[in-house]
């Protein structure tokens, strides 16, 4: 008798027939056919999915509990995503609310305790930017990069749209990016990281991977629900050394809880950071959500990162409710400041470094 | 001045909000930042996404068509569906409906023509059944795939929750099934194809291919949504002589319109065939989606394959409705047979051979 784990859906449904919907998505996510039809018995103890609990949540919605065979996971983390949801997700009164993870998953390879390490911040939040707009030139790119290290942030990231672009080959992007910030570090003392995008297939992504690591990067980004989840968890097994990123592109058109994707499934698989769209931003997360989704990050040892928005005006009130293990990460926001970049970036290290953390 | 091609999305708003709504999605799926902090002209000119059209498309919805720069995509897959969606998939009153696919990507290597040659099938339907329960052993797969074979069907595909398990591992299951199915075509002189599930990674998919092809398979299908969009367009290169077909789980989650993610984005990367829930079966697909994403599939030269609660009772409703450029997937209704299997399925080829196609 192989072992199981829970996964948890929020199903709309009436009273009557909550049961038997509850049947249907755990037949549906284990063997999909008729039990009438199944001659094995092995695979009707051992596979077919049980449903475990249901429990009115209010508004005509149940929260139904069903547990699956983790064997049928064969440790990977795309064919995990599709036993929990693959065929669910097609019908349209479900949401994937929440998964007790297997222990298959052993989270990222660095993740935010690794970071506080590495950067020498202690008690504070971390600060983040990102280059853009896409289509600027290279030389472009490294010399923001540069004001914004000199200006004293942790992290430089790539805007998600920077992938391997004729106006910014990922070859060329890497190594000028990364020469840029070094040599900013060099004058302010203080270990700012750079964290390239990854885009492309497995092979693509283990190549810049491998750039990165010749420039000394220790930190890179990618979009799980673009490049795969498997993608993910492969590339935190080959490059143990990295801190990944995930960013949450294409991430938010799921029904899946955006606490567990981000928050939870992600980490698990491998990141060590996890941005996402915040409160009070141009995306309409609520507060519980953002709250929930960074206490499941770091209980996966991973960063949560609130983007998507963020101004420097509401760094108090960011910090008063992300705490110091976050980090904060504006954008377009600072790069209005245009020739004061620089400058308006130490504002921005200054204003959390002086954050009173309650 | 680079290329455009165009993307429309349905979004939710009233009629004095929609153009600075249109504006700000241009935005977000170009630059990502105040347009008034870019100071590079070129980026202004010929990256920054453009409103082309809004058109009020009903019950407080509009169509907004919007010019996004070729050159972003730098030719990938996943950094296509970025520039499509990446971010605003997190903002949830927009649809992305449909996109004038630029010629980059060529679409399937091997698709619905070549499926007619190779099986010598011309004017009727297709007809195919599914591998399953999993956790069954890789012998009473392989008995049940000759089973299948002896009566005819065209396809045998494994279930999309057979992956890589220890109860029925990929490396021993693919060239028992392979065998399995040759030896009843030796009897039936139909050469009735085997599509095995791939899972994992790029390279465990890569082996499992070259495993297959070794078997002298041609045929194999995998889950864009869980795989990564690049990983698909990926085998498309490096398998030019396999009919992938696309497996839609996880996709019905994304608020993307159905026919464009399975009718015109999977084939567009490189899927030959492409799998969907058909109306009137466990899933919610209206017959107007069905038929436009057949249509789709059917112009990029991918054969269109309705499942998921197929009956044999439904076979000459569903012929009339999607004709013959399609395949008839019926699962968990021919396993009900048990042990007149070969005999049902015979009846089943032979109920769609005979079918008065219109």
């Amino acid at each position: 008798m192989s072992g199981r784990f829970s996964v948890t859906y929020h199903v709309r449904s009436d009273a009557a027939g909550i049961e038997a919907r509850a049947r249907g998505i755990a037949v549906e996510q284990s063997v999909e056919m008729p039990l009438e039809a199944i001659g094995d018995e092995a695979v009707l103890t051992d596979i077919v999915g049980a449903v475990e609990a249901i429990d009115p949540v209010g508004d005509g919605v149940f929260a139904v509990r069903i547990g699956l065979a983790t064997d049928t996971i064969a440790s990977d983390a795309g064919q995990f995503m599709n036993m929990a949801f693959g065929n669910t997700s097609l019908q349209d009164d479900v949401v994937l609310w929440d998964v007790d993870m297997p222990a298959l998953f052993p989270g990222p390879a660095q993740g935010l305790a690794s970071l506080r390490t590495r950067l020498g911040v202690t008690a504070r939040a971390f600060t983040g930017s990102a280059l853009k707009p896409q289509g600027m030139a290279v030389g472009k790119l490294a010399r923001l990069a540069e004001r914004f290290a000199r200006g004293g942030l942790d992290f430089i990231k790539d805007d998600h749209g920077l992938a391997d672009q004729r106006y910014s080959p990922a070859a060329e992007r890497i190594p000028a990016v990364a020469a840029a910030v070094a040599r900013a570090t060099r004058v302010t003392g203080h270990p700012t990281r750079y964290i390239p995008s990854l885009s492309g297939d497995l092979d693509s992504m283990r190549a810049q991977l491998r750039l990165a690591r010749d420039c000394g990067l220790d930190c890179a980004m990618l979009a799980p629900m673009i490049a795969g989840f498997s993608t993910l968890a492969r590339l935190r097994r080959e490059f143990p050394d990295f801190v990944l990123f995930a960013h949450p592109a294409l991430g938010g058109a799921a029904r899946i809880a955006p606490a567990l994707l981000i928050g939870k499934l992600f980490p698990a698989f491998g990141a060590g950071g996890a941005i996402f769209p915040s409160y009070g931003g141009r995306f309409g997360y609520s507060t519980e959500t953002c709250r929930q989704l960074a206490e499941n990050a770091r209980s996966h040892d991973a960063l949560p990162i609130p983007a998507g928005g963020m101004t420097l005006a509401r760094t108090a009130e960011i910090l008063d409710f992300y705490g110091p293990d976050t980090m904060l990460l504006i954008g377009g926001n600072l790069l209005m400041a245009r020739e004061r970049i620089a400058e308006e970036a130490e504002r921005f290290a200054r204003a959390v470094a002086d954050h009173p953390y309650g």
